[in-house]
């Protein structure tokens, strides 16, 4: 016994200090750093690594690093700054994080802030081997449009962001649409700026392989939803919103094919669950629907088959992909056009619903 | 001698004194919080509370507090946060700020952020009499949209934000041109987050105050632009990219009237030189010239007043008015239609400016 946990104890010090011998030097501005900053960096291996100025502090740490440590502890370098490297390679793509200062939680003042866990947090990118599919290239582009729409049920104007395709100016089209949810804790802004939905969706319509639509993102948290009561959740105001505000008012404003076939809707993780109730709840109003780490829906919880014409499921490898697999293939044994994607090596992050946009995209308004 | 000391120390002390004793307690969280955040808070004076988390700090400061003495110092308090009070009330309409916290700044967790100085900063909104003008009311809303224009000279696609009056979508009117710039260490955000241009436009149409237009924001600081060295930059590079690439797109991509009566040039500080400078060297693109704290233009300086429908010049009355009135006096004198307008208690921040564009629109595209 005592020689196991000898030998556990070295094989994990010898992993560690492999690990570490092993860190490549060859670290660059994260990709989502403010104007001129040179941190946080990103290695060619994933690694991640941070400086912050508190020359007075006492103790400073990122909340990003492998799970469940509770982050990555700095340490106070010569001239006063704090700096330090993840202990191990980050997944690949966006990461939201803070920084614990003195015991307070701030921002990096080296990046950009991005809405999750219901603040403004800051954000890293690790470049991904197949980054490609969302950069930012010479390629036509289409336009993001902040729109303040009337709400008569929570007597508000409220914000949503509207996607067209390139060309959707000059043209005289009518295009469909996917209403596309964000997770617990994001907002409106979650799809366009970490999610880059509008450079998946540039990127997939250059090269020809999707038919260009529009995408609508909202705010999905109508009512005050505490993280771990999820359950309490009530879907009526939210519904309510998109239903009965929301699609009228895209209809009226924009060139849409306003009916049921050319009309989608998908959502991450609390989107998803969003999107499970509100398209069974409206078997009129989609035909596409998408549920993104966030759910499955059983063959029984569907009333009229003939009315959906696609059931996308997907999630991260890394968690529970054969929940995902096997309703999918309870819904295809059930006659469903059920299709399910598996992002490889991601988590409950964004580069799982990046991937999932992109596989679902193709599969949207075919029939 | 001696006694005067002594009675401007006393009076400097009664002052205080009394100033604290007549701080009105009905502090209100600020309108730019986070969601849920309760702090920063204002009051009815214009009084900024702040409320800062970092219970093994040594030292919190505020960056905001009357001119010149390095801001609010916060005192911990005994549950370890940090709180402090300005020490006289603030000027009226919107704030950048920032957090020193033992040495290393930092933005308020509480607030959202708005990019001025090069960094996003902490934003704080101190509610003014005149508010109304810039409020989210319900009445039609236009649209901002974010486009991302094909820039050759930079290698890059730029970035744009356009706002569309209320009804464009559905209708089939061209619309006049505003190309509205930021200023130093801002970038094109900063004219609808801080600025509410979209609200101001919203609410002006929708009284029929104005006639409606399309308002372009894009960022100005093409070359590097250190603060302090604003003599050496050049204005080539970013005159080709508004003049050579954006304004073509706008006019290919928006039903915009495509021509010189149509089309204004205004910006805010260094936005000011800028537009004086590409105004001069453009005299058949743009016919009203706006600087908003952002110099003045002289009668010799433009070649042919024939062309010129308007010279707006504006500040706040805690900057240089005397400057912006004469130089409007001999503008006038030399034949120009030339307007000033001063902004009552406001210093270079952006209530005058937001004041400034409220002037200024109904004034465009009227001949």
């Amino acid at each position: 016994m005592k020689n196991r946990i000898l030998s556990t104890f070295m094989a994990s010090a010898l992993s560690i200090g492999l690990c570490q011998a092993q860190v490549a030097e060859d670290f660059k501005p994260s990709s989502l750093n403010q104007p001129g900053q040179e941190y946080p960096m990103v290695n060619s291996q994933g690694y991640a690594r941070f400086k912050i100025v508190a020359p007075a502090a006492d103790s400073v740490r990122v909340s990003l690093g492998l799970g469940g440590k509770g982050g990555t502890k700095l340490a106070k370098a010569e001239d006063g700054t704090w700096m330090g490297t993840t202990d191990g390679p980050m997944d690949e793509g966006f990461h939201y994080y803070n920084v614990k200062i003195d015991g307070g939680k701030f921002n990096d003042p080296g990046t950009l802030n991005y809405y999750g866990s219901v603040r403004w947090e800051s954000g890293i990118e690790i470049p991904a081997k197949d980054q490609d599919f969302y950069a930012l290239k010479n390629v036509p582009h289409g336009h993001v449009q902040q729109v303040l729409f009337p709400s008569p049920s929570t007597g508000t104007s409220r914000r949503a962001f509207v996607y067209t395709p390139a060309g959707y100016e000059k043209g005289k089209d009518k295009y469909p649409v996917l209403y596309l949810q964000h997770g617990w804790g994001e907002d409106e802004t979650a799809w366009m700026n970490q999610g880059r939905a509008n450079l998946i969706m540039d990127n997939l319509i250059a090269e020809g392989k999707i038919k260009p639509f529009i995408i609508v993102n909202t705010y999905g948290m109508t009512n005050e939803v505490k993280f771990g009561k999820i359950r309490e959740f009530k879907i009526e105001p939210f519904q309510t919103v998109l239903i009965n505000e929301l699609i009228p008012y895209i209809d009226a404003n924009f060139r849409t094919l306003a009916n049921k076939d050319n009309r989608a809707m998908a959502g991450l993780s609390m989107g998803g669950m969003e999107t499970k109730m509100i398209t069974l709840n409206n078997p009129d109003v989609f035909a596409y629907y998408g549920l993104l780490s966030g759910g499955v829906y059983a063959p029984t919880d569907i009333t009229d088959k003939s009315k959906v014409k696609l059931v996308f499921l997907s999630c991260g490898s890394k968690e529970r992909p054969d929940g995902v697999k096997k309703a999918t293939e309870e819904l295809k044994a059930a006659g469903f056009n059920a299709v399910s994607y598996v992002s490889e090596g991601t988590a409950h992050e964004f580069q799982t619903w990046r991937r999932s946009l992109y596989q679902l995209a193709p599969m949207l308004f075919k029939k």
